[in-house]
């Protein structure tokens, strides 16, 4: 059954042909050394805050409970932490199965992201302690909303080359991909906005959107379903 | 020779003739992705604790073997959590030997299993600080025992779908596997409701489960052996 | 078309064919190891940091916005850092596109241009807080100089081993890249003497050669895009 | 040509005839777990001790180049460490390729070396405070000694089974390896002993042996060249 033709696909006609010729490929890297950083700065970010957890020392059991009870917001921002960051990771290997190859200017957004990703176990742990401050607030959906736009800027950049492209990359991915980076900081804004009337609306709304795309709910699910889970339904944009 | 149809094997009867098309693979990631991830945080969370080993800095060989005497402890929880984590990536290992693709719910188990792996140092220094505490014991139990739980749910989530697993995967190694998963948990539990009685015997337990699991010993190996070595026994009830 | 031959092509008459043969490859290690490391390192290097960004705690909007002012100059020394070794991780990146097998002493080179490599958050901490003087400023151009000197030695030690390149590199790719290493190092030896006269200039100068050739520009970009985009211009010394 | 039988080959003589069933390969997990894992703490544990590197501050020139001297055993210490490590990564990721499957036994094997890996920064900063004692130069060469036993044990048991290596691995290469194996602990004991009579002699056996494995000389070089590079010796003891 032939692919329905899309505007990616009609923009590599040559693919894969040309990809096996050694000399297409000469200036591009694989993106194994960029997976390998990304895992290593999440995996470092991830487990960080960890080290905030003091070990109590000795007491009693009530002693105990009531040490482990004192922790119970770091153990909220640890949770928070690598929920969100995981959130990113998420999307940021679900982007890198479809750009196969890099090139120097890639590999420099990735830095840039990586940059901005190191910095949410300190946003976080910002809001944690004062969930009412629109500073706090300002501060952590600046760093999340930046996060999504250099995504998003990885994903456009790499979509206008071909040759970094898996050939299983398709237009209704891109759609459906493009949608999820759009929305996460267009509500990171509206949070922001509406912190700047009751703090404590938009504190719930900075918690809800990581949780809100992370865990697979009906809500999110029936979006993001329509383009990452096998049988994708019949688009009639894609029809020619 | 032909394999002995499994129950597995009967719920994909079109591989690998399907698994070569890249349309069904189009949204799966390679695992490596995963393998970095959990390799980076196994890697920080089990090296974490050295940093609690303070140099002893300048003194005499009597000060120095006093000064080493007193980091005893911490020498032992540091090997403690290197053992326990070393127990738990090698399982993982394992697992994504036999899971070769991912998909998003998947990732997100991830997620989830490597926050409480990276709690496991915590953990465990509070119980090493306070051996016979129910506190202690009830939160080292919880935290190895989600860990099991969650490395049985994400088995049994990979098993559902045959893309993502490996072609050598089979019924009696899955079998297995789930006997460990399921095992680990329970003497937790057994642990804990000991403790309630006699806090000591619980927390010999405790210690216990990874040592019996992860070194190689006979009664663990006999029953380890029937399902990750090579010279499968015939099993009875894998005939047909 | 047949490419052009090149000083490196004419040195390796005999491959690919030889390459195919194991008793060519049977005392290289392929490069993922080399990867694997560099990419730990640079990853946690990168985000060491971190945790000198103490959060700030509680307080009015006033006082957060005042301990957020204070840590400032922290912010800007974690985004240099992470800049600047960004920049050194994309060039590693790049020669080990084109450097596929590993020897023992490439290892050995490896291990040491790491270890300077994990100096330089501490170089560029230790500018950040002297900017005009030339004992920060000469330490700092050291460490990036070395760096860029091991970079350029392990270019030289790879491409006289053929078995060791990457079919793709040829001549123009190797002068490009070398173009690049030789430079590096040489500003940094203008900055440091023009540190002896005027600090604050040596300073520019230090802050801006990591700048101009991480993020891309006009001038750079220039120079970079002879040799490592596609469509590589005809080079007349290329011409037999 | 054909290759001389050995005693590994000749312990093998169905391969790579059953390499290529997956029936056999079943129970072995590719070994790029056991690097990745392995990559991971060996680039923690060379980075962790930048973190005593304290950044000196602000001052005169006068005060940071008196800064910088009293933080020079720090660098000595950060400088040796690397090395070190260096030195066994680099052993570990000539092991790691000429074995290419891991059992759970190996796995186990690696969690243990590791262990021992991440302690060498402590041993290291341990002697550095105190060279002249027999405690530490004990504590040291017990650990080095140990990692390079776990190693010879991880080789040895590797080599047992012909399916976990690599077809191009020989027994040249294997006596080559074993000799090294063997000369790093025997060293080690050597050195404790001389301390107990001159801990000066002891602390420099101590320092020399991984400088002169590390860092390519005539005198290792000689022995080394032997089995790791291209051009291997015709060995009488392999004539039929």
């Amino acid at each position: 059954m032939a692919r329905a033709p899309s505007r990616i696909d009609t923009a590599r006609p040559h693919i894969p042909d040309q990809v096996t010729s050694l000399d297409d490929v000469r200036h591009y890297s694989h993106v194994h050394r960029i997976s390998g950083l990304a895992d290593g700065v999440f995996s470092i970010a991830m487990t960080l805050l960890v080290l905030e957890l003091v070990v109590p020392g000795h007491g009693s059991d009530a002693e105990l409970l009531a040490k482990l009870d004192d922790l119970y917001p770091k153990f909220l921002v640890y949770a928070m932490s690598f929920v969100i960051l995981g959130a990113y990771w998420v999307g940021h290997a679900i982007q890198f199965h479809y750009v196969i190859r890099a090139d120097r200017p890639l590999m420099v957004r990735t830095v840039m992201f990586l940059m901005l990703v190191s910095l949410v176990p300190f946003s976080t742990a910002f809001l944690g302690d004062n969930p009412t401050s629109r500073v706090t607030i300002g501060f952590y959906a600046l760093n999340l909303a930046l996060c999504g736009m250099l995504m998003h800027g990885m994903l456009l950049y790499a979509t206008k080359d071909p040759l970094m492209l898996n050939d299983v990359f398709d237009k209704r991915i891109f759609r459906g991909v493009r949608i999820a980076y759009v929305l996460g900081p267009a509500l990171y804004v509206v949070a922001f906005l509406v912190a700047l009337v009751s703090p404590l609306a938009g504190f719930v709304i900075c918690i809800a959107v990581p949780l809100l795309t992370f865990f697979p709910n009906p809500f999110w699910g029936k979006i993001y379903s329509r383009f990452t889970r096998r049988g994708l339904p019949d688009d009639p944009a894609d029809k020619p």
